[in-house]
């Protein structure tokens, strides 16, 4: 047991921190899950993940000396090579060097990573990419994420922000996003899009299941329930998920135009819709894709699931 | 001179071949131009190449031991690594194993590259990408072609078919694309999409100058002549432009979100057409684009013009 070389692979969300114990071959040994303590400040964050790294490791039977780095996953604008969280909204964080800070509490290796980049890492370590080296992923959440790998390496582009595939310009529907612009992607294709598309549903009293279910209640609409009244069958909730497949689609093929992956995954949330999902973004995806790129791209759901985030930031020490 | 190490860059193209002689510091020391024979084969051409660079270089008052490596730039789909030419439509070409038939003529390194890739390689060496590593050239003709640059490399996509800006589907106007789809960039902002627009201008008898001048004439006008026209403020013109410009800024948000580049240069016939081109296009870009992103990337045109090729083929032995 001793010699064996074991990574701590760190999913830093605004609510949940998921903290896991990562084998050399991409196994999950163990893992546990605490509240994100944001309301405290970062020194908190900082000595909760340093407190449970080191219960982490020796409750598993391991010795801190088999710990050979840290990854950690951060929702964020990030300066990676100094390790410094730039701005990290979720966490109400503003340049903080947390690599700094946790080489020195815990003599190990930290490299930061943005969460996008790390789920697509992980993936592709791990997941529903093992084995390729041009892979492209989506996180349809709230909003759009994106990780894309070239040749084995993550893009980051100049100031590490490349892959903001939620707010390519696509859209003609002329919604205003959270980032000022209109059209992106996000404003029709996230679980917000969703939402939003069948919030109108019920505010026009449209003939539907989500009025009937939701007329008075307009903010208890998730995108399951969409997807949920879609699966019935349901004429607007069917509408709704084309749309938001559709465009979907369409982006992915401009993005596989531009990359010439080898494989496109879809993770987040509303991935687990199957193939109702799927159906639609894939007809998109081949329809306006050039053929000799996308004849050869399957589109796949993301397979690790939450575990993601963890395993991707202990690859960081893989690639 | 006999230890000056020195570089055969070739722009293959389906009507001439440019060959020119670059030093190693990228200054393009000697060039020529010869015809492409394409309807005489492929044998014919190479032993063109062959004898015509062997007269560059001694002509030049080099030894042939000075020239370190040839780089071919070449219209179609290639397999780079074996260097055989897999799908040339320009030169007729299918399966030609360019690379090992001029090394054993020549007995010195050969290289092939696709062409777009190779004019942002030369302009990221020695042109308006010089001292960039994260760079977009878009180069804008008979249809649009692109070259990506990541981290100092070309990227290439699994199968070397990257960089297809031409080719994201992102008009509404119908059009069906040379590739079979709809909607293609490059149906309206390459010199192929303007002539179109300027001959629907003239066909419907608009008032303007490009009626005036190409009624019944249909087939003279060229992208220079709408550009002309809109230069003498004729508003149907001016409409053309603006439309084209708009979508291909548009278009390059797109890129620009994806890749977080450094910077983005034009080039090609259509570029050279300044400022009435290049505002509509910035003015698109930046509103498009994730401001974090767009505010610091620069839109220029190229600087090399014909040489690029030349020279980003002899760049290859640089990267």
């Amino acid at each position: 047991m001793e010699k064996k070389e074991i990574y701590i692979g760190i999913d830093l969300g605004g609510t949940t921190i998921k903290m896991g114990l990562i084998s050399d071959k991409g196994e999950l040994l163990e893992q546990l899950e605490i509240p994100t303590r944001t309301k405290e400040g970062y020194q908190t964050i900082i000595e909760d993940i340093v407190q449970h790294s080191k219960k982490l490791v020796s409750e598993t039977g391991f010795e801190w000396e088999n710990v050979k780095g840290m990854g950690i996953g951060i929702p964020g604008l990030l300066d990676i090579e100094s390790g410094i969280v730039r701005m990290a909204p979720n966490l109400h964080w503003t340049d903080i060097p947390i690599k700094q800070i946790l080489e020195e509490k815990l003599q190990i290796l930290v490299q930061i990573e943005n969460d996008g980049n790390i789920a697509a890492l992980g993936e592709t370590w791990m997941g529903a990419g093992k084995g390729y080296k041009h892979v492209v992923m989506a996180t349809i959440g709230t909003g759009i994420g994106a990780g894309i790998i070239v040749n084995g390496q993550i893009l980051h582009g100049k100031s590490g922000m490349a892959a903001e595939l939620g707010h390519i310009p696509i859209s003609d529907k002329g919604i205003v996003c959270g980032c000022g612009n209109v059209g992106c992607l996000e404003t029709v294709s996230s679980a917000t899009g969703i939402i939003r598309m069948a919030q109108e549903v019920v505010k026009n009293r449209k003939n539907s299941l989500l009025t009937e279910r939701f007329e008075g209640k307009l903010d208890q609409i998730t995108a399951k329930s969409v997807f949920d009244a879609a699966k019935e069958k349901d004429k607007e909730a069917v509408a709704i998920v084309e749309e938001a497949a559709h465009l979907l689609g369409k982006a992915l093929a401009t993005v596989a135009n531009l990359f010439d992956p080898e494989i496109i995954i879809i993770g987040g949330g509303v991935s687990k819709a199957g193939v109702i999902l799927f159906d639609p973004i894939r007809e998109a995806f081949y329809q306006y894709g050039l053929k000799n790129i996308v004849k050869n791209v399957q589109v796949v759901p993301a397979t690790l699931g939450n575990t993601a985030g963890m395993i991707g930031a202990a690859a960081l020490f893989h690639v």
